[in-house]
Formats: C-alpha cells, sequence, structure tokens
C-alpha cells in the first residue's frame, strides 16, 4: 500500500532489458551515438514534427534549464503559485536563470487562472523597468494538485502568452498520465495548443532516470548544447538514457504504464467517495488524488502499512481541514497494483 | 581500435545485472531507500572512516557542486592550467558557484607545482579585498595529461592549502585508475593526504551513470542536500546509483575494470616507444596516453578504423608539435581488449 | 505639483556644501578615509551600539547584497506580497543571492500579517529538502503603501522571523520617515526590536546617493566586503558617500527634511478627505498618499501640471477602482512645498 | 607624496560647483531628466557618432554588466593574464556573468599579444561544448601596467575578435589618460579601431562617482536597461552622475586633467631614470609608473610621507625582483602637483 510517490516505483523491466542489450560494445559518448540519433528519431514520430529533443536527468533540471534558455535579464515566470516549479523544487529554477521570479497566479484546483494570468501580466509595462519582464508561462499538466487542464484553458492561456511575446512551458513530469486521461495525443496537447518547451518525463512512469526536454522549434535551441552543459546536465554515456527512453515507446510501454496508474487512482477515488471515514480533497483526473482524513485515522493507517504523505493545502484553502484532519497525498504507478488499492479501499470503507 | 575515451565504453554486464535485481518493488525514493543507506555504509568501509556520500549524475557536477559547498564570497580556486575544471566544464565550476574564478597554476605534466601554487598564493592579501579570496585548490588525480601526483607533491600541495585555510579538492573522475597505478588504498590517497572532497568517478570505469561528492568531515556537508537539490542533482530514484555501486564495488570489480584500463595503456605506451610513425608526447601512468603523430598518419590510422580525438597541447608547451603534427589523446578502459592494442601496435609498427 | 516620488527631488545644499568642503586634497580610497571612519561613529552613536555600516550605491544594492549575506542554498525570503524588493527591483535580490526566492506574504496595507508568515514558515520541513530554506523575514519601514508597522506588529514578526532562526531585515529606504511619523529613536525602531539588518536609505531624502547597508551584529558581517565588492558596490571615492551622509546627520538634518515630507503629506491626505473628486485609497502614515481619481480627473490634473505616477493596485484588492477610476501614487519630499500642495489642494477641491 | 592611487584625490572644483547647480528643483529620475538627456548627447559629440550610454557608480560595474550583455552560455572573455577584471575586481565579472570565465593571455607590458590571442581561441571548437565559447576580447587603455596599446596592435586584436565573432571591450578606467598620451581622437581610439564596447571612466580623473557604459551599437543595448537594473546600478537621482560627467567636459576639463596627470607621471619617470636608488620595472606611458626599490629604500621613502602601494609582478616575471627588493607601483592624477614630484625626485636622488 505505497502510494508515497510514483518515484517510489522501480523500473519496467523492459526497460533494464534495453540497458542491458545496449551496454555493451563501444559507442559514441555525449548524445551522438546512433541510438542516441534513433531515439531522437522517435521523438520526431511521436510529436508528428521535427523538435529538438536534450536529455536531462532530473525534472527540476529540465524546468530549470528550459526557463534559462528563454530567459531575459529581469525575467518573470508565470506560474501557479503551488506550481512543482515554486514549492518543490529548491530554488533550482531561479538558481538556473540566474535570479528569474517565478510570480505566483492564483487558480483554482492548481490549475492558472487565465483571469489572473492576464491581471498579473497588465502589471507589467515595458516603460518601467524596475519591474522586470515577464518571459515565460509554465503549466503543469497535469497539475501539481493532480488536475489536468481543459483544452480550452490551455488554449486561453497560450493566447494571452503569445499576445505577451512569452514562451509557453509545460512541465510534463506526468506527461503520459494526462495523455492517458484526455485521449489527446502528443502534438495536441502541445504544440497544437501552443506549447513551445516540454519537461518531458519519463522516470516516474517506469524509467531510471529519463527526462527530456523538448523544444517544439529547434531554432530556439541553439544555446541549448551550452546551457545543458554548464547545467552540468550533459551525461557521457546518453545512450544510458536513449535506451530506456527506447523501450519506454516501444509498444506504447508508456500509455500502458500511465493507463495503469490512472486506473488505480480511479479505484482510489471511487474507494474514497464511499468511506465514512475519509473524503476527497478535490476532484482529480490523473495519477493523484488528495485525500482528508482525521489525523487518528490517517495514523491508523499507516499503521497498517499505508504509505503517503502529509502535503501543504493550497494557499487559497488554508480552511480546507479542520482542526484534527489531514490532507494526505496517494500518488499511484505503473506499478501499483489492484491488491494495494483493494485492501486500502477495505481499510478506509 | 576505439581510443577516443573511457566513456564510449558501455556498463559491465554486473552493473546491469544489480540494475534489473533492484529494479522491482518499491523504495523509498530521494536517497533514503535501504539500498542507499547500505551503498553508504560501504563507501565508509572502502574510506575506512565515516565519510558523507552524496551521488550526482556527472563529474562536472561533482566537482562544480564541490566547490559551490566550500565557496566564499569573491572565491578562487587553485587549479592546474589544463585542469578540466577550467577547459572542459563549459563553466560550470564558475556557474554553480556564481562566478568563483578558477586560478590556472602552471606546472609540468599536467600536475600543479607546489613552488607555482604558494607564488599565487603571495598574491593574495586578506586587506586586499580586490583581488577576492582563495577558497580551495583542486588536483586531479590522475590528472588531466594522464600523470599521476607523487606522494610527496600532494602532500607538499596540501600542506600549502592547509595552511592558507583552503579546502583541498580532488577530482577522482578516474579514481580507481590512480588507485590501480599506485597501489595505494583509498584512504591513502584521499583523506591520510589531506584531502577534504573526493569527486568519486564511476562512470568511466563500468557504471552508465554513477557519480559521488565524498567529504571526509561530515560536519562539512551540512547545507549539501541543499546545494545539490538547488542544482538540480538529486536523483528520484537514487537507487539506480546505489545498485550500480554496489557492483561496482562487489569483488573489487571497480580496480579489476580499472586494472585492465591501466594494462592496456602500458600496452599503448610501449607500442609507442618502439613506433618509427609516432612518439609519446610525455610520459603518462594511468589510462590515458598522449601520443604525437604526423598528421598523414593520424588521417591514415583513422583510415583503418581507429578512433582518438585532437588534443590541444599544454599552454606551455605550444611548440610541442612540428608543423606537420598532431597532438592525439589515446585512452584505454575496462572494455578495451588486447586485440584492439595489438592492432592499433601493428599499425604503427 | 510634483508628487512622482521623493527621488525626484535633488540633494539639500548642505549636502551639496559638505561635498565640496570635503572634495579638496587627497584621502584613502575604499572605504578607509578618515572621514569614512567618522561617519560609522556617527552611525553607532545614532544607534545607540557598535554597528557595522557599509556605504552602497542604490536601495536595491542594500536589500539586494542584505540578502546574500545571510543567504542558505535554497534560501527563502518572506516578505510582502507587494514588496519593493519583488515589485520594482528588476529580480536583482534575486540575482545577488543566485536566486532566493521572494515568498509573498500578504496582509492589509502593505504590511505583513504575523498569522500569515507563520502559516507560510509552516509549509518549510527541514527534512524536506524541495521546498528549500527560509533564510530572511524582510519588512519596510514605512511599507511599500505608505503605511507603518506598529510596535507590537513588528515585534510579532520579529518573535516569530527568530523563532525560526531567521534574520529580520528590515527596508529603511525611507526610514526618516517612519522616525518622524512614530517619535521612535533608531535603535527603538531596529534593533530595539529584534531588527538584524537595515537597509538605511538618505537619497530620497536630501541627499545624492547615500545609501548604507547596517549589520547590529557586527560579527555577522564578517564576509560583507567581499560580497559588497564582488557586487561592484564598492566606490573608491568612498568620502563621497560619508561627506553626504555627515551632512545628513549634522543638526538632525535628516530629521527635519522627513518631518518636512511627511508634513506635506498630511496636507495633502486631508486635501484628499475633504474632495468630492477625489479619494484616498487606503489610510497611510508617511510621505506616501494613494489616492484614487476618475481617468478624467487624474487626465485634467496633470494637465494643470500635477505629476503624479499610476499605481498598481494590490493583489488582494483589485476589485479597488471603478470602471472609470485609476490609482495615483502621490509622494511628497523634503523639497516639496506648502504652496504645491495648496494648488494640488485648490485643484481637487 | 601620495602616489597610492588616482582614486585618493577628491573631485574637481568645477564638478562640485556642477552639483551644487543642479541639486535644486525637482528632476525625473531614472535617467530620464533633461540633464539626462543632454548629457547623453554631449556623449554622441564626443564620440561622433550616435551611442548608447548607460551612468554605472563603478568601473567594476561597467566592466561586468558589459560582459553580461554580450555574454553566451560558458562564455569566455579573453584578457591579459594581469588584467583589472582578473586581478582587481573580487569576482565581480564573473558573478555579473553567472560564471562566464576570464581567459587570461599573456603577453609583455600587461598587453595582449595577439599571437597568443590566436592560439588561445584556436583552443575553442563550435562543435566541442565542454570548452564553453568565447565571447568577448578585452583590452585595458591604459593597459594594467601603466602602458599603452599601439594603434596596430589594437587593430590586430580587433580583426582577431571580430575574425571570431567576438565583441571587443575596452575597459576605458583611465580612457582620458590614454587620449591624451596618444593624441587620438575618443573616436580614433575606439569604434574606429573597432571597439565595441567602452568602460568610460570619470571617477579618477577629476569626478566623485561618474562611470558610463557606451554601446557604440545602440541596437545592441536594447536589454541593457534591465541588466543594469537588475544589477543594482540604476541611480534613482542620475542628475548626480550627469553633472559630473558636464563639468567633466565642459572645457575640455577631462583632458586637462589627464594632461596633469600624465606630465607629473613624466616626471617621475625621468626621475627615476636618474636615481641610483632606483629604476623603472618597465616603460610606462600614462600616470601609472612601476619602480623596484630596495625594501629599505621603500621603508625609507614611506618613512618621509610618501605614500605607494607594493605591487604583484607580472605573472610572467617572477624573477623580476632581487630579495631585497619590492615592486611599486606610483599612480598620478589631476591634483597631483610639481611640489610632490619634486619632493620624491629628491628623495631618490
Amino acid at each position: 500500500m505505497i502510494f508515497a510517490s510514483d518515484n517510489w516505483s522501480g523500473a519496467h523491466p523492459a526497460v533494464n532489458a534495453a540497458l542491458a542489450e545496449h551496454g555493451t560494445g563501444m559507442a559514441a559518448a555525449y548524445g551522438s551515438s546512433d541510438l542516441d540519433k534513433a531515439v531522437e528519431q522517435r521523438f520526431n514520430e511521436i510529436f508528428e514534427r521535427e523538435v529538438a529533443v536534450f536529455f536531462v536527468g532530473t525534472g527540476t533540471a529540465a524546468n530549470s534549464l528550459a526557463f534559462a534558455a528563454v530567459n531575459r535579464p529581469g525575467g518573470v515566470v508565470m506560474c501557479h503559485r503551488e506550481a512543482h516549479v515554486v514549492e518543490d523544487e529548491c530554488g533550482a529554477p531561479e538558481f538556473f536563470t540566474h535570479g528569474a521570479r517565478m510570480a505566483p497566479i492564483d487558480g483554482e484546483g492548481g490549475l492558472i487562472n487565465p483571469v489572473n494570468l492576464k491581471r498579473e501580466l497588465m502589471r507589467f509595462n515595458p516603460d518601467f523597468v524596475h519591474a522586470g519582464q515577464p518571459m515565460a508561462v509554465t503549466v503543469s499538466q497535469p497539475g501539481e494538485a493532480g488536475t489536468i487542464y481543459p483544452v480550452e484553458t490551455l488554449d486561453r492561456i497560450a493566447a494571452i502568452a503569445h499576445e505577451h511575446n512569452l514562451s509557453l512551458h509545460m512541465d510534463g513530469a506526468r506527461f503520459a498520465n494526462a495523455l492517458v486521461a484526455t485521449g489527446m495525443s502528443p502534438a495536441e496537447m502541445t504544440w497544437k495548443r501552443g506549447v513551445d518547451i516540454l519537461s518531458f518525463g519519463a522516470t516516474k512512469n517506469g524509467c531510471w532516470c529519463a527526462e527530456a526536454v523538448i523544444f517544439f522549434d529547434p531554432e530556439k535551441a541553439k544555446q541549448f548544447p551550452y546551457i545543458r552543459k554548464r547545467g552540468a546536465q550533459l551525461f557521457s554515456k546518453t545512450r544510458f538514457v536513449a535506451a530506456q527512453f527506447l523501450a519506454y515507446f516501444e509498444g506504447d510501454l508508456w500509455l500502458e504504464n500511465a493507463a495503469q496508474a490512472n486506473a488505480m487512482a480511479d479505484r482510489l477515488r471511487a474507494a474514497l467517495e464511499t468511506s465514512p471515514h475519509a473524503r476527497q480533497a478535490w476532484p482529480t483526473h490523473s495519477n493523484e488524488v488528495f485525500a482528508i482524513f482525521e489525523k487518528a485515522t490517517a495514523a491508523a493507517l499507516r499503521d497498517k502499512g499505508a504509505v503517503f504523505y502529509d502535503w501543504n493545502p493550497p494557499h487559497s484553502s488554508h480552511d480546507l481541514l479542520g482542526e484534527d484532519e489531514m490532507l494526505a497525498r496517494l500518488v499511484t504507478s505503473w506499478s501499483t497494483t489492484e491488491e494495494d488499492v483493494a485492501e486500502f479501499a477495505r481499510l478506509i470503507a
């Protein structure tokens, strides 16, 4: 009953098999091997256009370096107030951009509200150097709160971003889960919506360490090789990332894995809805579920072997919890089993 | 006949086996799994004392974050003029330290000359804020030029560093090769010599991606968890690094691998010494060999399938080459075979 | 009728006289002249204790370098959501701290609400490296909205800051105005309240360019000479700052200047209260006044020669304005005359 | 007999008079006053073309922000090994560029040797991301060693810089001294030579605090307002800098001041040439003179009231001094008198 995080899961056997297969023999380092190039080609196919792909080691690196790539002096990134880039990356986005500011936008359910985004942008005036200059908008899909942006909202955000000449970045740490939940294609979810750069995460969904920054306009990635190397994210044996991606895409393993995680989350949601001892904090659509328990209930669940994290309520909902209650985040993964969920459901029933 | 770099080699089968074995099941993320802890304990045993170990993804990250850990405002690192941290890390050490300067010290054979080190340090005066303040000395063992610091030189450098209240850092990207070449133990090569921080590299020597920063005084590592996370080098599924190290140390695989690489370099050196068409640029002691070829010879060798890089001569030896000559770096690895070397030897005989 | 900003005022004649007087002859540079030392001693007297004083060139530099002095990796500064350090310094605080985050705390009237501060700090957990680590709380006195923290609020904020082991910084860009408005002494307003570092501004209040960072515990300033020099804020002819401060303090010129500015603001407030064409946006206590005008009224006032800036409403009050209204900031200074204010009062009467 | 530095001199009376004159009345802040604009126009006239001028507070800021303006990820600045930007700015150039490297080029007399520059640039290869990418060449005119680049050398350096697509920056901390020494016009010394950016210093030559960054192609300065503000170098009452420049240029005060400093240095050089107790360390051409004294002589001179600094010998000349000798830097300024020099001459005669 481990719902701590999808990064508690291991690597899919197919990923390990690919590593073993590609571990023998010599191959060019630093991204120039045949395998690297083949996998880059796979990304082109998956996104139905030529993209520029750069492997990196962590989602934090992907986000931070993406911002660095489009930064401006005094740069400001518009993000949700509880975005991962603000709350969970220890200042890496600010660090890699030498101090770009993450401007917090409020919005229900962890999603940027386009009205608030527009209002925030109106505070900036090109003649007023003191405020700095916006340089990007970032959305997480799924969002930090387990929710998914409706297409219309994404489109509105993209329109606002481009109207203000800002890059639109998508944090896709759980990108496959969003695809599966919506039935959208990778292209439909990204560049067809106006997304300029994607942090493409595979680690949580069955790999060991496989993240990528994807530029939908390769022209804009011209300086990125230097940005990545200076950021200490250019691996020497890049084929170890390439091999993981190869297995990840093979036979749509990535979508299968995400489907399993999402399905298990559906069951968790169902269990919460009928439980007299718990309730969902808010509706979610991917492999994250947020539950409110009495503290005593949480302790009892943990005693029985359930693992999950306490979570900070949204800034806008600090009265979400009763005095004896706690907010728990439950995350499923490709390796979560029906038995795990069923046992948890029994406990809270 | 690939002598391009030891990072062109793959991963040792034992490393892949460990990844497969530890890929199943859930485990705590971000360095807190049982496997992580077991491997940290292995480091204590190997170094014969309690050390603080932090996994990172690249050697560049290890070096850069190590400097960040001991940085001072206006900080200066004393390093060899052709050190990897200066010539091959795209400014990452400066970037992660927000602008610490890498002060180039000259010295024969890629090794810092203690006399020059002392002379450079005398240029700084605590009352003269303009010059900045030294904060560390870094040595590569083996050095960038394939040479190895004699114990006495290391001891002199350590004494100078500590006399000036500077941390002594060792770049051990090929640490195992130095151990094998000298017969010294890990402890003898490091903290018994006065080394404070070690960049411990395993990637080049049979792993996929396994580097670590080691503090010999764990007290000095108190802020390092934040430094690493902010630097985007905290992997989520850290057990994938831990598993590699587990296999790496098991049955002294690491020393065996390095011994193979060094032995193959010995044969290369021997072949060069007797060749009428080539000569060693300078004597080396580890798995790197530097050769001077006529340009036509180099082209011919490459035509026959030999792979090696052109290399920049040391700053102090810009007259090293005749007009029609080039400097080549030849690197062997754990997976270099006797056949490879023998074929190359035949070609240059 | 110029109410654009107090930095539109010039320098007091006494300041220019001091510059002329101290411009002749040779004197040691970089802060070591007799005049520099004499002025440092004046600061000790004014604050009734030994302080460490560092001259810098701008308020932005003072704030940014102060944060740099107490920064931690992944550092977070707690500040008001509309603080000058967030809204008006083009990311300098983030830049000089290599990416410390300015965490926005809400609160009425531009003042941090201690309840919200405490709630925000509870979101951080030393075992959870991902969130970064708080390192300072900053308050502006007067606040960005022209208001002044009541003593009790300051005391509560200081208690919270120190309970969490955070430095308390005060942005005193208009410090004299706060002293005059409250009748408190420099010591009572700062270290007796628990303030650790003060950005002491004199530029707006009759100097040309005279700002200082003051550490109430000189021990904590040991590295600051390097931080300042690296930040390009160590002037060579520092006596030009010292001479300004000398005149500034002589005969309490600074308090007289602030008293004049505050008195003129009182008259502006009175005029607004009785005007049928304008109203105060919120009550203020120093030399800043915020007014709401119909847009047509604002245009008419500007036609008659009144100069003032449009201002962004607080995030929490985006419905502050009617559709045809605008928010104006009116600032008085030491050189604002009764005639200026009287004429403006007539216009809005 | 103060030859410590030209920044030990005060401000010329005309500069103080201008400050007094422009200190009254209100004027727009942050560079937009009429006076600011008038002075910008003066710069256009002086340089015989439209330039973009940005006032900053220190020479360190001018150099550092200039590099920031043309920086590239992994950027490298080619500079002399003993350049001010390396030896005397506490890492500010690296700090403001987030870690650009200052690559040391050797050359006699503090001047970059074009052959060495070319050789260093050949070490970089656009396909080899590890080395970073050169972004600028910087020359000091006069150089740190008091020497002046011959026109032909400047032209060769400019040709090399532009051939490699690098910006050419000139550190003109003592620009006027170079003009006077060579008889060249500001235009001939800069953009007609291929200089792209100039750090224009006036502080040492009769101002209090007046430095500027000058872009000869205003198009390249588009982002500089943000770079300067983020770097905490946008003064609010910029007219205090403008007023200094106004006086500085009026009636060629700047050239007169520099002529006086240079003439006094000529006398110092003459005195050294005939002295039996001292000798010039190397020939110089501006207001800096480098002398070698017996240590006992230096002590005796200081006893008699002479003030000068010990200086570090060039890296390439560490055998410059006999065992009992020291290297002294003697600097003259606009306020150095014939009496001062004559007395010093008598002492060493």
